[in-house]
């Protein structure tokens, strides 16, 4: 079931008459929304055909000061809130996953449209959800979900809908970009560089979400949802997050050329019989310096697009922060209105085609792995052949005399090959007795 | 009136059946239209609700062999076409104005919604061409016409729909991108590198539209039209083309850290009072090396919005050539094609700010002048003085040694002043004994 095949549809409230509204939370984001609503209320009149009419704001804590709203609004009943008859839209920027889904359901449920900034949930319950809107013929809008106000949401629902989308794959996690860029400019330790992100207020007190790359892998599997047309959820996001990363990782990548991003991969892999699967990973990668990817610094985010026809498109902007993440909700904010005012839907969840996963160990990637191995003639000759026997071929070989001389580092990049091949791979090599350690190892892209 | 204001609405067409296409105009576009069509007619049918059925293709002759379409098809009476019952969107690839518009307006005024790559005549005629689309209550859509596959309009018409946008600038014409890479990068003269770029098929036999700025002023109408919510036609956008840069403009601008690119910029601009205005100009205009644009190399598009709470978005990709235009065409398409099967209708004309133009000489700019002075003590002091006198103070002046030792090479930036005061102030300094000639004014941005 897709959204676009129900026919049902809102006719419409008419011209002039006001669209209700109702806040689910008040922390940064909610609060620069209702800011944004009341600033710049005669612009949403006329771009909506009818006013939008701040109807209430949910919050947990009523006894908290909240400058810029009327007393009168708050309430800490968000399930009556949103099922009031004079509620039109709901807009969902509390966090967490199940408490708003059950708010979410019911404000669907209750025919109202919702907007939500929720990548969790919408990554975690996308089907359930669409399903939701569908039975009531409203609007899920979910722009801010990803990369805030970089439109990559309506990008892919709309502006290439006539189009086939291949790759979509970019930085999308403003916190590990800012600690990898840390990390690349001052040559401090990963340690050091999250400590920082969190005095600077770049990173939160838990910063699990966003280091382990559980945030991003919620992004990957929104976008590949929609330029795939194929549900992929969170669970099924190959995922590493930027822990493991070193100091000496960094510099190595330097010395030879990459800079070190944690990427949002999402991709259709067409096999040796030419059937189709996609595939959403988020993990280091390796990318060259000359690529633009490379000079997305501090938190900013940049998405890559590659389709059919339009070829390649590149989207860079703020990827987070309480006004760009209330922009895109603004927006949604207004679609979804003008669809309550003048009728008609958005498009919705579109997931017809359906296409099966690909399993992560047949992913072609390429990898960048530096080991110490011992250092005697014939060694070289005899790790490449290990490769080659794998179908690996190597793209670069580079080998550098180490402080202890009877061993060499070694660094191997290798051509695109499968994922589980790779793997074996490091594995074998990790077994050898010429092999001492194997100190790390990257995948490479871009 | 505003085409948000209009609440009537088509209920639809109901899930299943098939929308109709007439397509116009079978040249590059036109033909990639058609075949993408065909080759994704299933996608296109998941995405719509519906079958898109192409109804007819309107050519100007018909002896001309088409080959990936139906002979049965053809027909060169579009007049007869557009107006068919069984027609509901048609799709507009001739270029031109006058018989363009003449189609556009009859397919509107017969209830069908258009969909248009042709920039020049959305340029001249938005207003009349939406305010039909209003009165018919159908839906005008024309992403194509901007920066082909990057979605500029679709970002500006409903992605930043809840934000205010300040700035709007970037490099949207390949042609004379190509152009001045080339010589950039190879030292080329105007017409050598113009030469290449026509041999090469970068431009076209008749160049005219792209190097004298006006393709690129018809996108900078668009976008400030949809950007400010203000009526922005073709002929109030002030307009420099690059017909005038020589090789010593490239090569000056290199060695003081700057590449010269053709920009299309849309700025809202607030006076002394608080007093509203936006300006549309496109100009040669130096930009610094390190800047992003600066790297937008051959013929690839650029742009940069600025926005209230978003803050600086980047879009960047292939914005010209038929697979790329086709896509932007077919996103519409399946958009016009989705509100035929469900109902409602797009966000179209929405000119409620009515903000007034700004005159030129009122924008604020910033100048590099190159000139070359009497070297005598006492000039250097007697034309800053000048400078201040008008209120312009200098960012920058450098002096060069010159062959004829009697004069010196001055370099002046200024920081940013009124357009008319720096026109005056080059003037001024063009009649002075101690000036011999002012070999180049260009515009500074970024």
């Amino acid at each position: 079931m897709t959204a676009n095949n129900q026919s049902s549809f809102n006719p419409g409230k008419g011209t002039g008459e006001p669209v209700g509204v109702a806040v689910l939370g008040m922390g940064t984001v909610g609060t620069d929304v209702i800011r944004l609503m009341s600033e710049n209320a005669e612009h949403f009149t006329h771009r909506i055909g009818g006013p939008l009419e701040l109807k209430g704001v949910a919050v947990s804590d009523l006894s908290k000061e909240r400058p810029g709203v009327d007393r009168d609004l708050l309430t800490d009943d968000a399930r009556s809130l949103i099922t009031r008859d004079d509620v039109d839209v709901v807009v969902e920027v509390i966090g967490g996953i199940d408490y708003p889904r059950e708010l979410v359901l019911a404000a669907l449920n209750a025919g109202k449209s919702v907007v939500t900034a929720n990548k969790a949930l919408v990554a975690a319950h996308a089907d359930e959800l669409a399903e939701a809107a569908d039975a009531a013929g409203v609007d899920l809008y979910f722009e801010a979900a990803v990369a805030a106000a970089i439109p990559v949401v309506g990008m892919l629902r709309r502006s290439l809908a006539g189009d086939q989308i291949n790759r979509i794959f970019g930085i999308v996690n403003g916190t590990t970009n800012y600690i990898l860029d840390a990390m690349t400019s001052t040559g401090a330790d990963y340690d050091d560089a999250l400590a920082e992100a969190t005095r600077l207020g770049y990173a939160e007190a838990d910063p699990t979400a966003d280091v382990e790359g559980h945030d991003a892998a919620s992004k990957a599997a929104i976008m590949a949802s929609l330029g795939f047309h194929t549900r992929v959820k969170f669970d099924d996001v190959h995922c590493e997050g930027i822990t493991q990363i070193t100091a000496d990782d960094i510099e190595a990548a330097k010395k030879a050329g990459y800079v070190i991003k944690l990427l949002a991969i999402c991709e259709r892999i067409t096999d040796s019989v030419g059937d189709e699967s996609v595939s959403a990973r988020v993990h280091p990668t390796l990318i060259p310096e000359a690529h633009p990817l490379a000079s997305v610094n501090e938190s900013y985010n940049a998405i890559y697009v590659d389709a059919e026809a339009a070829g390649s498109l590149m989207f860079y902007g703020n990827g987070a922060g309480g006004a760009p993440t209330a922009s895109a909700v603004l927006g949604d904010l207004v679609g979804a209105a003008r669809n309550k005012v003048h009728g008609g839907r958005a498009p919705g969840e579109n997931t017809y085609a359906e296409l099966p996963l690909t399993p992560f160990g047949d992913v072609p990637t390429r990898y960048h792995i530096d080991m110490s191995v011992v250092d005697r003639a014939g060694v070289l000759a005899d790790l490449s052949a290990r490769f080659s026997r794998k179908g690996i071929s190597l793209r670069t070989v580079r080998q550098e005399e180490q402080e202890r001389h009877s061993h060499a580092r070694l660094i191997v990049v290798t051509h695109q090959a499968r994922e589980s091949d790779l793997q074996d791979i490091v594995k074998e090599l990790s077994e050898l007795d010429d092999v001492q350690e194997i100190t790390s190892v990257i995948r490479l892209d871009g």
